[in-house]
């Protein structure tokens, strides 16, 4: 990384250089320079271009050079062949801030590309100037009216915190994510990347919510981290594209930055407290949620609605995403049921419109809510209101009403969902008044209730524990092991697996090294029948393909048969491996066998994996990930979020595996991959697991 | 049912009897005459009040039959104690056509609802006059400027007919369903009910698609058969709500309709090719989908995008639907690379931003558009534009350029992402010219599209075989054993299972039944070793718990001692059981295991169930349903549905099963059910499916 910087010359530029200022103006001119008068910026503006004289009533500078004042920031929309020699100007002229739009470096397809981004990297190397970008729309800060685009877009502050790879995101700012306050494009991020910005934007009093839009990421370990501290106290939103195959081959054409594996980022960012959404359009309804609600202490809902039909369906929406439907107390019944007709008992959804046509919509919509607002068997309401006639003149506008009760509960949201053709312009409406949120869709208020939910209990709120490394292993035994495998040039481990994996505290198989038949009785004998024999060979990977696993030995003679058979058997098809002898094992049934592995990933280093044995899994991908090391908590979701983990739990009778002694194998597996870079994979396959505690019976370490 | 009815006279009526007119008029009044004055309906309306006098300047009549005039319609809503014996009135006036909008019938919770809904069946009953509702907004007609509902909402019209439960479906027409044509508000189904209106929309000449609000259905079986018909022609969306648990309660006692089992209803949709929507808002665009795209040839999508990271976006939500991202031909990679700046090398997503810069954005979008809708290897594009200005002010605004290309490619869908805050505005004007639909997010447009796909590949252009009953069935020995089983008073087969499925052409394995301890051994020998033997009791239906089965049997020595222990075991738990022998049959291993299953729903009758054998799928619910009787292509579809399917298909070196020798079994255990309502249950568990044949192991049948 580069030096540190204070980003506040990118985002609160007090002067800014124009370096290839166009001189074409008017609708569609895409010209930079109108477009930042245009927007209100205060600040002061130095067009450059080689050609001089005046564009828009304003002094073109001929060369940066030429300037005598200060410049905070420079912008450079100059040709990409020009861009090496006007970034070494900035730097000569102290220049600390530099924002290259330009396209076709590292995204360029061509030869030229890269060697010009090799110059602006070699330009900067060791100076106090950053860059933001090339490939990018730059920067906008809503609260100062400034921002860098070329394109003409309309606009409107929010305690929105943008970063992004591309550039529509700060264009359809007041569409994705309901406006916004500051936005940076980081493009190709030659230099400034992801975890400068967010440290930054984490500072920044006026944002209260993160939204990123990530199509690759370098330094994913430093992300992760700086994520994990700043979404306890502001959430953090990721739309991470390039989740399908396609995808990714498109983004790694689009940015350069690769793509990496979609389901290590979902692990990564569930770890760091990140709210992953999978749909740009899902930005708008969370930022508005996170940003306006205070607290949310239950899944309960209470639903009041204007039409019966429209009850079910908020009902099925809760469903769809965890939320509950509460049961009102009594009291909340009682009073319900003195506003209802005679013929209708009440429930929830409490369906008002009967009793509203009878006393008065307004009147009975103020009394409900408040009733089950003050009910504490309610953790949050879903009103459903008509959005059939211009909220400017209809006569069943609540808006008003609603927002007053609503305000006098802020530790429980009041959500609304508008139905009709005017469901945007009511949602304005609502807004203004800042208590409560209206969205279009009840799919989209269930999900943002249940965001906000999780936001809350398992991110802000959470009982989080460090990560404390595990006790009682033998890190001489692993060393001496791991040293003497990559002295003998040998990348792949078994039997030694098995010890490494051992001495991290990770229960293993009894088992023994033979190195003649009657060693191998004699062991077998120790370790008591019936036993399994396999080759000891860094040569055979594929034991059983060979002939080089014997089970279900059951005497001392089968013993001496079986050694003699696999030796024959491997040296047959193999003669010239390297054998180490037999190695004889407890032969152990019963339990769910289960896989543990891991693996380097090239954004977050040391990853790790687990899942249900068997073709089952294997086939439906039922398996989770979390990046290394972990905590006892993390290992305990990684089980508890596969479908599997009703076959260990004790489902339909089956007796339930030791949960506690898994995620203990897990949070060592984590440790030793940690601990030990040079180990590019492993794999615990499988471990098995019963009521008693787990037993590892095949293991793998690829160097 | 009641006598057949033109449903013209609630949907053209040109006279009206407004029962029940309210004197209180104005903003916010809910009143229903004002409402139709002002919505411009040109029929006569009567309105009917016991006070008389004039409302709104027009005479009231004070009873019904003051009315000389002949009446089409009557509208009626009354207090709910006067409906009868309004109904009884229009039965004696000749009135054909009554909607009913008084709610606290069957939906209410006290006695005097369904009293009073008795009351009006028996008005009714034998009469030429029909009845919506109770409990309904009533009827919009878009076309003639007629509803019957008493809130005010705005409306346009669109070739949408659609059918519901709630009002809110009409009143938000214009926000769920992009507009409407004619709407049923079918309330409590008293008389009128799905299938009657599907009808009706299904040759309504102006309607292109059909939508359904669904709570719950009575006659599913009639509405099923309806939908199959009409589907093929004409496109229906059903939003059946309650799928939740608490869903379902909360329909139950909305219109007081079953709600019934939520994964029958899918596979009910699914087989007449109803497309199942999840959220009302996925009803607009759908249905601008399928009124405006003529066709759809196949899943390869062509993306031409102003944005590199948009592109990826449309990529990821393209793969989450299933669709396919085209590989262009060298013709249209040569014609973009003309117009490409040349560090960028064309493809798919086609960033066209570089190149309209340089080239001009207009012409470029034109260029592109033209060459990929003329590509061979393209069956739909989607166009991602700015939607960043006011499109009335917009310089980049593409609209007229867009329409052009795409209407001269009208077997191939030009979709349309605008992204921005104008979106919506910029929906509109897209939407003017007809030939392309614009969507306000990537998911939308991919949804909508894979959906076009759907319907013109599998259910418009479907090759439909009909259902043909299987030969080679002995209806004489199923009629027989069914019927002294009733006789006996049996209601639980067993081994008289076995046969009835063999005698529908299902295999069994080999099997005999054995009274004596030496006839079980010769049978034993008779069949080959190893064999299983099993109580043959009508009395007891856990066998194995008793102690009723003996598995691994492999001399006539060990079938003697299995046989008296078999005996003694059941005799001494249970020893007044009547017993049949012991039944000795193959004992067969290997192959998959998987359980064919049937029952009887409330709604649609016989219904087969699916799934692979296991404690797997049983915790994981893979399992797929079919409304029987059902075709071999349906059969197929419910294996190939399932996750599990590739398992069977040989996935990971596995020997694939004989998938279609497993459909026959389905389509055979789907004809048992249909021929005999008598069975109530029946369950094939296991079924064998080896590579070479199924077999089944085990059966019971429930009547």
């Amino acid at each position: 990384m580069a030096q540190q910087i204070n980003l506040d010359l990118f985002v609160n530029p007090l002067s800014i250089a124009l370096i290839g200022a166009s001189s074409h103006t008017g609708p569609g001119a895409l010209n930079v320079l109108e477009q930042m008068l245009s927007t209100g910026y205060k600040g002061r503006i130095y067009p450059v271009n080689p050609r001089g004289g005046t564009i828009l009533d304003m002094l073109v500078y001929r060369s940066l050079m030429e300037i005598e004042e200060q410049v905070d920031l420079a912008v450079v929309a100059t040709p990409r062949t020009e861009v090496p020699t006007v970034i070494r100007q900035c730097v000569s002229k102290g220049i600390r801030a530099v924002v290259i739009i330009t396209q076709g470096f590292s995204d360029a397809n061509d030869e030229d590309g890269p060697r010009l981004h090799q110059e602006i990297m070699d330009a900067i190397a060791g100076t106090p100037t950053r860059v933001v970008g090339p490939n990018t729309l730059g920067l906008i800060n809503n609260f100062i009216n400034f921002n860098t685009s070329f394109i003409e877009f309309d606009t409107k502050p929010a305690p929105v915190g943008l970063i992004c790879q591309s550039g529509i995101f700060i264009n359809a700012a007041d569409d994705f994510s309901a406006g916004i306050g500051i936005g940076i494009d980081i493009g190709n991020t030659a230099d400034i990347g992801f975890t400068e910005c967010l440290e930054y934007l984490a500072e920044h009093q006026q944002i209260k919510v993160i939204n990123i839009h990530m199509e690759g990421l370098r330094n994913g370990r430093e992300f992760l981290e700086a994520a994990r501290r700043i979404t306890r106290h502001k959430p953090i939103l990721v739309l991470k594209t390039g989740s399908s195959e396609e995808g990714a081959r498109a983004a790694s054409s689009h940015s350069g930055s690769m793509a990496g594996e979609d389901s290590v980022f979902s692990a990564a960012f569930t770890q760091s407290g990140i709210i992953r959404v999978d749909s740009p359009n899902h930005l708008a309804g969370l930022n508005q949620t996170l940003a306006t609600y205070r607290e949310m202490r239950g899944k309960r809902i209470g639903v009041i609605t204007i039409s019966g039909g429209a009850g079910i369906i908020a009902v099925d929406a809760a469903g769809k995403y965890g939320l509950e439907i509460a049961r009102f107390s009594p009291d909340t019944m009682e009073a319900l049921n003195s506003m209802y007709p005679d013929w209708m008992h009440p429930g929830n959804p409490a369906d008002i419109w009967p009793a509203g046509m009878a006393r008065g919509y307004r009147g009975v919509i103020n009394s409900a809510l408040d009733k089950i607002l003050s009910d504490e068997a309610i953790d949050a309401v879903l009103c459903v209101t008509t959005a059939y006639l211009d909220p400017d003149c209809d006569p069943h506008n609540v808006v008003g009403v609603i927002n007053e009760v609503a305000a006098r509960y802020p530790q429980k949201p009041t959500a609304i969902w508008t139905i009709g053709p005017y469901r945007i312009k009511y949602a304005a409406q609502y807004a203004k008044a800042g208590s409560v949120v209206a969205y279009g869709s009840p799919d989209e208020a269930m999900y943002c209730l249940a965001q906000l939910f999780h936001y809350q209990s398992s991110v802000k709120n959470a009982n989080c524990s460090a990560y404390l490394a595990p006790e009682n292993i033998d890190h001489k035994l692993v060393r001496s092991t791991l040293e003497s495998s990559l002295n003998a040039g040998l990348p792949t481990l078994n039997e030694e697996a098995l010890d490494i994996i051992e001495a991290y505290g990770i229960p293993v198989v009894r088992r023994s090294l033979a190195k003649s038949p009657e060693e191998a009785a004699r062991q077998a004998e120790m370790l008591g029948y019936p036993v399994v024999m396999k080759i000891a060979s860094p040569d055979v990977p594929h034991k059983s393909d060979l002939g080089g696993i014997k089970l279900n030995i059951s005497s001392p003679d089968d013993a001496v048969a079986a050694y003699n058979e696999i030796m024959e058997n491997v040296l047959a098809r193999l003669s010239n491996a390297r054998i180490n002898g037999v190695l004889v094992q407890c032969q152990v049934s019963g339990g769910t066998e289960v896989i543990l592995g891991g693996k380097r990933d090239p954004q977050f280093g040391p990853v790790l994996l687990y899942g249900l044995g068997g073709i089952f899994t294997e086939l439906m991908g039922d398996v989770s990930f979390r990046v290394a090391p972990i905590t006892s908590a993390e290992a305990l979701e990684m089980i508890r979020e596969t479908r599997s983990y009703k076959i260990l739990s004790g489902a339909r009778g089956r007796e339930p595996g030791d949960i506690e002694g898994l995620a203990d194998c897990l949070v060592r597996l984590g440790t030793l991959l940690h601990d030990h870079p040079e180990i590019a994979e492993v794999d615990i396959n499988p471990l098995l697991v019963t009521a008693k505690g787990c037993l590892t019976v095949d293991a793998l370490i690829v160097l």
